[in-house]
């Protein structure tokens, strides 16, 4: 095959293996992304193995791009003013999701007699939560309005925020060497970035709306939303945080504006073309023959457990002010590890803290975690709503809406 | 910079380029594509080199489907239809328009003293009209359904078959074999594509367009045009035509459905932040370092005026039942040689026919003739709506358009 059809070949494929995905995940009453992400398991290198090799790096970018633009539709269907209101909730949920699960691998892996060098990479593997699944998930059931939304999202950029600078730490020790001051300048830049962004860009945006259409392009505000996206998930990777904590912060600058929901029917349509991309990747990563054997298994079900029930901990507790339903939306919501924790194994893997072996075990945990939660986040967002409708006469969100109804045009 | 940064960035500056190029262009009142390729001539690598060069063939696949999804937008505002009934003046126009030029330039190149394998190279690459620009400049000015537009876009799936299969004579004359079996079987293959898909797949649309609302994901009719256009774009890369000609016939087979409209607002939005990425990559692999030599800038200016003359004598008589204005229209609409000319002169430097000078010339012909026609377009179109105006009380279709109406929300 040329190398022209053979990219088509494998966006085609790619493609058309997560809508079947999808189409059968929701005809089983389950969520979307479950179906793309077993679309991937079963197209990937480790199964049919349908996937041109020589293509893969391409489909990582395209998966790049479609987490950076899902979480830019998220923040565009997130107001500032609201995810100020959850900050108390949202920062214990962040600060604890990240000591809770890194203290308690961390105490795993010097139980096991990990070397110091191996157990900080284990525990800051066990650290960030992946905002995109959650996210989707969240969106696909368009509850991202409720309160237990808003806390994950936000405590999701502060979780961010804390991982990237442990893994700093865990780095520079890693090597040898600890600068405490290089630390602090990371912290600074982040925590600038985020704010400078968050507020004083949600301010210009306001003020200056009336300018996305200026321009002739009739779709002008399209074209300058998906700049600041671009831009901002750009600079947001340039300080080491995640690209798509950018594209969630520029979201929120497009949905201050007057534009925004014009913005948000386009974005719909280029994210159904897109998004696909990252959950058939991340599918694809799965190497399931490590799963072949026993002693393996019952390490990856160990780690996921712990991984799982120490930020369902965190989060429960760091929003138990929302009460029981909610909280345990949140704990839940938290628990996705996804991407992150495949960055933190690669790099582990490259400092030489970790054997192939224990790369596959992070990957198969981040995964098995990302695969687990949707479901689950399903039965409690029920649940909750269950609760509050014994309760309060409140109908509340989102349950109506489960099934088939995430994105209308 | 780190991996995902640089694409992001890569991303970013292509995109902001393009939107500043566009923008500027269209103030000066000249189409918007000129200013998207100027952009990309700005940053390429020969100029202010702001494109990370090991993003280039990231940019390169994006370049790609920008065309594909540029000709997918084409093909779903083309009706069957309407494009059988110009059958006759495409057919003429697409032959006359790939053997006039190559004849004359097979003559220039004997007279030049090339050798035979040379020759046939060099004639080769003034076959391919590049639909792309053509087909953006008449959308962008909203005379897709003219028939002048219409001749032109199939004069122009007839061009790519013939000049796919004088290029596989080309390169087979060129290893010393000829096979004319072979050759037969190529034409076989791309004529029965176009009329399988053309036909039997219009009628198979038509009938099965309610089966698109089938599945649960209510954005499901985007979904399946999408796999269709990526479908048929593999598959025409796959027998060896453009992949551009398999989406503009997706978007044709779209175009029968009920839901074409809604498909069609749904993929401007795509379109506004992949198309971009076509003209940027076009522009940026200009060397305008080449032009530095007053005997190279000669030699390019004679074999361009050459190339653009032909094709427009062509065009002209071809399509001249349509009456002088259109006729004009459609010779200057098939100009433009853009990506496919860039193809065979990559496929010569590769077989050792063409020098890397050589090489450099017919690049900068493709790209001279892909600036110079939309502005002569512009004229033509605004001229031959002039001329009806002024026999007939029609004030036909266009004109009013022009500049900054090119898609509507």
């Amino acid at each position: 095959m040329e190398h022209g059809a053979k990219i088509l070949f494998a966006i085609f494929v790619a493609f058309v293996a997560a809508q079947i995905g999808k189409e059968i995940a929701q005809r089983l009453r389950m969520p979307g992304v479950v179906g793309e992400i077993a679309a991937g398991v079963a197209i990937g290198p480790f199964a049919l193995n349908w996937l041109p090799k020589t293509e893969l790096p391409t489909l990582q970018i395209f998966a790049e791009l479609g987490a950076v633009f899902l979480l830019f539709a998220v923040g565009l269907e997130t107001r500032l003013g609201d995810l100020q209101k959850v900050g108390k909730e949202s920062s214990k949920v962040g600060v604890f999701g990240v000591v809770l699960p890194f203290v308690v691998a961390f105490a795993l892996a010097k139980a096991l007699n990990f070397p110091v060098n191996k157990a900080l990479f284990f525990g800051a593997a066990f650290v960030a939560t992946s905002a995109g699944i959650t996210a989707r998930v969240l969106q696909e059931f368009g509850v991202l309005s409720r309160k237990s939304s808003q806390v994950i999202l936000g405590a999701a950029v502060i979780d961010d925020i804390l991982a990237m600078l442990l893994l700093g730490v865990v780095s520079s020790l890693g090597k040898g060497g600890f600068d405490p001051v290089s630390i602090g300048f990371l912290l600074a830049q982040a925590v600038g970035f985020v704010i400078v962004v968050g507020i004083v860009g949600g301010r210009i945006m306001r003020r200056s709306s009336k300018l996305m259409d200026l321009p002739l392009n009739p779709n002008s505000a399209l074209a300058l939303s998906l700049m600041i996206c671009l831009g901002l998930a750009f600079l947001s990777a340039q300080i080491g945080l995640a690209a798509i904590i950018g594209a969630f912060l520029a979201g929120m600058l497009v949905a201050e504006t007057e534009q925004r929901h014009s913005v948000e029917k386009q974005v719909i349509s280029i994210n159904e073309l897109i998004v696909p991309f990252f959950f058939v990747v991340t599918g694809s990563q799965v190497d399931i023959r490590q799963l072949a054997n026993v002693q393996m298994i019952g390490f990856v079900l160990l780690v996921t457990v712990l991984a799982g029930i120490t930020k369902f901990v965190a989060g429960y507790f760091g929003s138990s002010t929302l009460g029981k339903g909610e909280a345990r939306v949140v704990g839940i919501g938290m628990i996705p590890r996804g991407e992150v924790g495949i960055i933190v194994a690669a790099l582990g893997l490259q400092s030489g803290a970790f054997d192939e072996g224990m790369y596959s075990v992070i990957i198969a945990m981040s995964l098995l975690t990302a695969i687990v939660a949707p479901p689950l986040l399903q039965i409690a967002l029920k649940a909750s709503d269950k609760m509050a409708l014994s309760t309060t006469a409140d109908l509340g969100l989102g349950i109506s809406k489960v099934n088939g109804s995430d994105d209308q045009t």
